[in-house]
């Protein structure tokens, strides 16, 4: 049997503690102690039920913080796996397969050995060094990141830098950061009509008739062009409900559910006026309950993205593409501290999936990208 | 107690009978004994569960039909009526009090005790007296008019008038006949989208968005003016429903399920052809189910009408309205047959409530309203 590398050994470690959200079963306990034993001073922030740690290296800035989360989504049916999800192992084709191998144990064992070795390398390094860690990602995610930034935001910690771990490949290692993220807003809307018999419709006021004219435009409604980084905003409709179930009777109100992912040329405050403009040029009777997710966030290239795309040109031969697609992360609450934030990890295609898995290899290679993004920042 | 008029006395002995839809309960057997002995041919048409007969006196045309049912609604709660339902009394207001009262029990009442006098009186009348009288309105109705329609249709049976005993009366007996109804056409249309991510609305189609400026067309539509007789073509969505529930899901597709209540001015081909005409339009991919609940009527001015006018004016003192508003009746299965309908009978603002009631007398004006028409149309 041939001996793993310190990456895929720790990133095994990782993978068999089964640290199913919110748990994190020692994963941070682990981390925390070869942090320490590289000069970290560590900083444990239990928050309600959930383990996060903040841990920092050198005094001065400029800062680059690692971000990441040891919890993992479910594994779904036992059964299903080709190996079972936490046992985490090499198969014959040379990936690494488990729950966490690439949402995102692996990354954060890149992170670890990456920072042992630039730190052993570099003991005078510039800045400082962070990690900000939390078992509540793929949960709630209410006392995570988010919680721990307003610990950090109430004492003026500073936070230039930030990589996130998650899985932003596409393809290949490196094919792909996130640079950025949409913004998220949801609405429940509520139109009133007066319910009575379709017999007799001077009785009653339809609310799907006066409101589908409103539907249709705000369907039609471009709210902007996108930018550089961002396609435009776009409005869906995920839940539409009107009617009795009776066939004869003209429903009291209709219920839309809809969506905004948004990105940063609309504010939340912008979107929201516009939609009450249409829905009260169409004279109807209306409420609407907002819920944000997420605002958008975006780091234009600077030296956080040179740095990065250096990186894995130099490691991987390949040319970055910066882009904002896809859901939202735990950088949108970081990116609030003004930091330039990009998200650096392996390839997505098995996430959240029954046989997660990655090319084994991927990490040794993300290990030197996040080392040499170091060097780019903090070497002296 | 004071001795009860003919009318109200068959009218208690019928309500007394729990005929609740599709049971007769023997008010059939009643109907047919008076009218044998008045001289009326009986032919009982048992068809499926529901009990139905035709009856006629007079070999020669014109005839005239009258038309009711012997079924009821069922009760509702019993506690909650103040005298019981078929205990058939009439309280210290002078109210005949009982399920079937108004809908359609004294009519029938009346009807048979008209018919009764009107042959003692003239037992050389011109043309022919029938009844169809029926145990299946207020159920599916299928085994009910509609089928002994088709029956008497088969045989070429000539109906050139008929009255039917449906409470046609808004305050005070006699203020409004029905001389028609609207057509009602039902309509369950899906209109196909693709399911997906609201993240990745590129590789969906939402047909929430795709169908809500065809809804909003078809809801603005202008279908028909109406005519001297019927408002226009009134057409309502009565249920609209799209979605997972989740909130992050693009549905897959939409139902809508509406009705149109239709005068003369527009046939069921148009209107399917216009709203199809509207779908493609909007570049839906859709299909609908059609159901027709019924073709609409209208009995014009004219001899029936004429006497049936003159008969209210003579009994009453008033002006009757002639009106085609309200749901559907049996009317609309003897119209087809090309006969002059028009329906008849007492104040319907209790019917199909607890506590059905009218006033006992306005039966024996009733009566006498039909005995009129009897005059008007067949005396010699």
């Amino acid at each position: 049997m041939t001996t793993l590398s310190p990456t895929l050994e720790l990133a095994c470690d990782l993978i068999r503690r089964p640290s199913v959200t919110p748990l994190d079963e020692g994963c941070q306990a682990l981390m925390m102690q070869r942090l320490q034993a590289a000069g970290f001073a560590l900083e444990p922030m239990r928050i309600g039920e959930v383990d996060n740690f903040w841990a920092r290296h050198g005094a001065e800035g400029p800062v680059l913080c690692f971000a990441g989360h040891t919890d993992v989504v479910p594994t779904g049916p036992l059964q299903s796996w080709q190996h079972q999800p936490f046992d985490a192992l090499i198969d014959a084709d040379g990936m690494l397969c488990g729950r966490g191998a690439a949402d995102m144990k692996g990354s954060l064992a890149s992170m670890i050995i990456a920072v042992e070795r630039f730190v052993a390398d570099y003991p005078q390094h510039k800045g400082a060094i962070a990690f900000l860690i939390t078992s509540d990602e793929e949960g709630p995610a209410q006392h995570g990141t988010r919680a721990v930034v307003e610990r950090l935001r109430a004492r003026n910690e500073r936070l230039d830098w930030c990589i996130v771990g998650e899985p932003s490949s596409s393809n290949l290692l490196g094919d792909v950061v996130k640079n950025g993220r949409r913004g998220s807003l949801g609405a429940t809307l509520t139109v009133r009509g007066k319910q009575g018999h379709v017999a007799y419709p001077q009785l009653a006021k339809n609310p799907i008739h006066l409101a589908a004219p409103a539907l249709a435009e705000l369907a039609a409604e471009h709210w902007d062009a996108g930018n550089d980084f961002f396609p435009p905003t776009s409005f869906q409709i995920s839940n539409l409900n009107a009617g009795t179930g009776a066939t004869n009777v003209i429903p009291g109100d209709l219920t839309a559910i809809f969506n905004f992912r948004f990105s940063t040329e609309s504010t939340v405050e912008d979107l929201q006026r516009r939609v009450s403009e249409i829905l009260d040029r169409h004279g109807l009777d209306w409420h609407i309950d907002w819920a944000l997710s997420g605002l958008p966030f975006l780091t234009e290239p600077g030296e956080l993205l040179n740095a990065v795309a250096s990186s894995i040109r130099q490691v991987t031969g390949r040319e970055t593409t910066p882009s904002t697609s896809g859901g939202t992360s735990d950088g949108r609450f970081i990116a609030t501290l003004g930091t330039q934030v990009v998200e650096v990890g392996p390839v997505n295609a098995t996430i959240h999936q029954i046989d997660e898995r990655i090319l084994a290899s991927d990490l040794d290679l993300l290990t030197e990208v996040y080392y040499q993004t170091l060097v780019h920042l903090l070497a002296c």
